[in-house]
């Protein structure tokens, strides 16, 4: 079976084609014809019928992830379930389980059966979780352990994988020659470069690439490549450890998409806000304009408690710079596991982030929705601005708790709200 | 008795001067050519005593408003002190008393006699109560009413004005001739452009603004020129008539520092990410680098009861290109009144923001809290990692709820964390 890449190259429109360009309101060839280049990617496993797909970079709106799953020190199959169904309702466009606890097969069964939306993973996880079982230790896992994972999570269903394939020891050695304040803080990162410097022996996800490569396209999975260099703290941004595995991905990419497989690049981390135009046109050039998936950044290291906030900022710079995905911080972030609040929060500024890099953008439907919303509040429209917000649940409570004796204005101006002050104005 | 201005021009260095080049790390002879060019600003009424006072503009730090008050539907004198505790609490650096609603003179002076820090107020609010009652309606308000309201709060020690000069005959004509999606949408804007439109005459504090500044001068009270006509909406954003208004509030900040007397210059309003470096670009230019205080900018009309996100996305844009002080932001904008929860979050969002830009314009003391706290982390000191945050309280109560096996680590990794992998490792 032909992969989607391999579709949109002989000019086929497929039907996830079709649904993504009317949704983005955009023209099927032109659609395909970026799908071709490697600069949109729809993340779907050929395995599974996914209700509510999205298209992923140049051109489209930009998206936003959430990351679900268990640690081990919590595990809830139906707490997993909750998060999911939250994370939808707010409007994330795909969702990750990133479970490192509990029966990870089948949190990740029951995320696939359960979710509308495309469903990434980082499969080195499932790898270490079963090596740690099998071996009493993740550093004995084998090259034919990970690529079981891999095979096994593609059979399951899962549209894309994370895959740190740019932790070597060459870019070890980068690190080694210019250290960091914090060093890595990739999950997925610290775990290669252990297993690579307590076997001395090259990350088999990078070298065995070739494998990684033939799995996707069969499944027709989306590879994501994971950036677990990434910088754990402004002082470390931009440095040269960051640089050499972002050129690695990118020539990674190359090989992923000659080969009919998509794929896009992760990001960084934490940046101060005058270095994030700068990353995105280093990613941008060095990876040929695959789509940017970008953590954050957070734009500060002291944000914890509020790093929805500060990631909130990084990334709306970010989009509007030319990122293409924002995977949402909660403010669980740098403090513990989020709960079904955090991933609530989580999903509503990544939400404003990439709405207001839309709107920067001009994106058409961006525009619209806030001239509707404006001329809701210039009406007084209260029950029309509200059922648009971003939590009608919430500002309906809000308003009920804080009643205004005149009922079109709200209780911060009462009878000297502006609209209404401007009402009998002809100006 | 001279004021800051006159003295810095003469090089004398006042203890103002003095406390805050301390506080900024300036020299105390750069920081008094700054005063008296008015690049900065330090709002401070002669009659009051400061236990905090701060400077505003070129070289310094950004700073950040919040603000107090009570409405028609919410007034409670109690409530307004606990939100000063708050605001200052979570670092606030000014505080202003926008009450329109109760007994606002009793407020006013409760705020001023409890806040160690400055105090601004909009006068206009005050004569509007005052003329309701006295009148019936605040149309019937005069220029001496207006004057006399300043007159009375410069006595009772305010340290700020925001005086709405800019909403003129000529600016309401501009605003007729090129319509907008929300009209004005600034409580004081709107209040003046009723009475200039109803009496058919000129705003008494454009006409008179040169007994502003003799008020002003004798107390040493700042000024901030209100941007009455800000734009409201993000189609909106740098219009004709916020251009008109802000070119003449830059002719009147001439005035009055030519008089000696201190001036900074208020700015939008809602404005998308790609028009905000413009926007200040323009406001420095023809505000001769007057300190620049951005309301927000939000950057999308559609972050109802999260618009604390949607602002410290555009401050921290804002004042990385050069915005001097931020106003906050609560969640309860264009909802209800802020309650106490909505200062402590409005305040923190700021923080963040203004925190972000001075990293990226290079700030050493911002890096260096930044430094620090990513070392905390890096050594999983969790004490000194909560100590230094921005809401202690909150992430102790997280961490004693979701406690993790290992002490050292947190419940999102637990034995997988990537600082304690990193760790075992020379990397």
């Amino acid at each position: 079976m032909k992969t989607l890449i391999e579709n949109a190259r002989s000019g086929k429109i497929t039907p996830l084609i079709k649904t993504v360009a009317k949704k983005e309101n955009i023209s099927q060839k032109i659609l395909a014809k970026l799908i071709a280049e490697g600069k949109v990617v729809i993340p779907a496993n050929s395995g599974r019928d996914i209700l509510t797909p999205c298209g992923i970079g140049k051109s489209l709106q930009v998206k936003i992830n959430a990351n679900l799953g268990t640690s081990p020190d919590k595990s809830n199959l139906k707490d997993e379930i909750k998060k999911l169904k939250t994370a939808i309702q707010f409007g994330a466009d795909t969702v990750m389980d990133l479970s490192v606890g509990g029966d990870i097969k089948k949190v990740q069964k029951y995320l696939l059966k359960h979710s509308s939306i495309p469903l990434g993973t980082v499969p080195i996880y499932e790898a270490t979780i079963h090596a740690t079982k099998k071996y009493g230790s993740f550093l004995k896992m084998t090259r034919d352990d990970i690529l079981d994972v891999l095979t096994s999570q593609a059979k399951n269903g899962v549209d894309f994988f994370t895959i740190h394939s740019g932790v070597t020891k060459k870019t070890l050695q980068s690190l080694k020659q210019s250290p960091r304040l914090m060093g890595i803080v990739s999950r997925g990162g610290a775990i290669t470069a252990s297993w690579i410097t307590k076997n001395k022996k090259e990350n088999p996800l990078f070298e065995y690439f070739d494998d990684v490569i033939q799995i996707a396209k069969k499944y027709d999975i989306t590879l994501s490549l994971g950036d677990g260099l990434r910088p754990g703290a402004i002082s470390d941004a931009t440095d040269k450890s960051q640089i050499e595995e972002l050129k690695l991905l990118g020539f990674l990419a190359k090989k992923a998409l000659r080969a009919g497989v998509q794929v896009m690049i992760e990001g960084p981390g934490h940046v101060p806000i005058n270095q994030i135009q700068k990353n995105i046109e280093l990613q941008k050039r060095y990876c040929n304009e695959a789509p940017f998936y970008v953590l954050g950044p957070l734009v500060t290291d002291s944000g914890m408690g509020y790093d929805h906030i500060t990631a909130a900022i990084g990334s709306s710079i970010a989009a509007y710079h030319g990122a293409d995905f924002i995977c949402f911080v909660t403010p669980a972030e740098h403090v513990k596991l989020p709960d079904l609040e955090d991933i609530k929060l989580g999903v509503i500024a990544s939400r404003i982030a990439a709405h207001s890099a839309d709107l920067a953008k001009g994106n058409k439907t961006a525009w619209a929705k806030d001239t509707a919303i404006s001329k809701a509040r210039k009406k007084r429209n209260w029950i029309k601005q509200i059922e648009m917000s971003l939590d009608p649940h919430k500002i309906k409570q809000e308003r009920a708790a804080s009643k205004p004796k005149t009922t079109d204005v709200c209780t911060m101006c009462g009878e000297f709200c502006s609209m209404k002050l401007m009402d009998s104005l002809k100006i």
